[in-house]
């Protein structure tokens, strides 16, 4: 029974690996609107720091943004739009009031990150993806990618901040 | 007139870095009490990202704490105490609401870093910072290391997280 169980859980994978990477296929050939990215870039955790941000309300998060070689270096020179290659991490916690660091303080005052929320991407490739900007948007819970609704939402609003190449980040000196 | 002008802030250059040379020899040879960090570690702007805080009330502060090699091994290998040769960052900015970004988003959320204001380093030597618990504390502000008397104050708070190895800082995933 138990090989059994084991057997259908094998092929319940394959059957779902095998039904994502056909849906991204499918989504990559497209080619009509908005092309998103499904892969969690390798070795992101290791990337320079560019800044911190705080988002109040509903979101309640900390953020670090994080660069790669390619970001980092076209930040640090100020140049826009940021050319190929560049990517730029977006890792997000909950904001929460450090209890432990308040007692050693002896007041409220300290806060810091709580569970992780969320993981996004920003991918810079001005031919893949030319209709949103240049950019590839990918938004990762616990390491599954949001579907392509949730998806649909980022472009807009980075649209936004188009003199600054549609990245919301500064770079803290 | 020009030259003589310039001479003369060449000798008082001169003449200041003698005297800041002397000064850390002097702090450095000592041997009694506590040892402090005179010296920016080179590089750390490109250290990996360890995590970021939070100071309400008068420090209303935004931090960035970001490690050398050693310490981000020790940190994701979970080992107390840290290891000789570990150094931590903590990049400090003023916390202001990003006008800019409110307006994008139609409501009063976000968060992010102002001016700089600090950097602070703690730099683990078992031996040479016996007295402070192994660690050596630094603060400078626009690249001009503060005071002992200031310095004096880092070791009695940080040591009250003895169980953290005096390091309030925990990784984030």
């Amino acid at each position: 029974m138990k090989r059994i169980s084991k057997l259908l859980m094998v092929v319940a994978t394959l059957a779902g690996i095998v039904t994502f990477t056909a849906s991204a296929t499918q989504s990559a050939l497209k080619g009509d609107g908005p092309i998103f990215v499904r892969e969690i870039p390798a070795g992101y955790r290791s990337w320079e720091f560019i800044n911190v941000a705080h988002e109040e309300g509903n979101l309640n998060s900390f953020a670090a943004i994080l660069g790669n070689d390619v970001a980092i270096k076209a930040y640090r020179e100020g140049k826009l739009p940021f050319p190929d290659g560049a990517i730029i991490a977006a890792l997000h916690w909950k904001f929460v009031s450090s209890e432990e660091n308040n007692k050693v303080f002896g007041r409220a005052q300290s806060f810091v990150t709580g569970p992780p929320t969320n993981v996004q991407f920003m991918v810079k490739d001005s031919k893949k993806y030319a209709s949103t900007g240049g950019w590839g948007f990918a938004h990762f819970n616990d390491g599954k990618p949001a579907d392509d609704a949730f998806l649909s939402t980022c472009f807009p609003c980075h649209a936004k901040v188009k003199d600054r190449d549609l990245v919301f980040t500064r770079y803290a000196p």
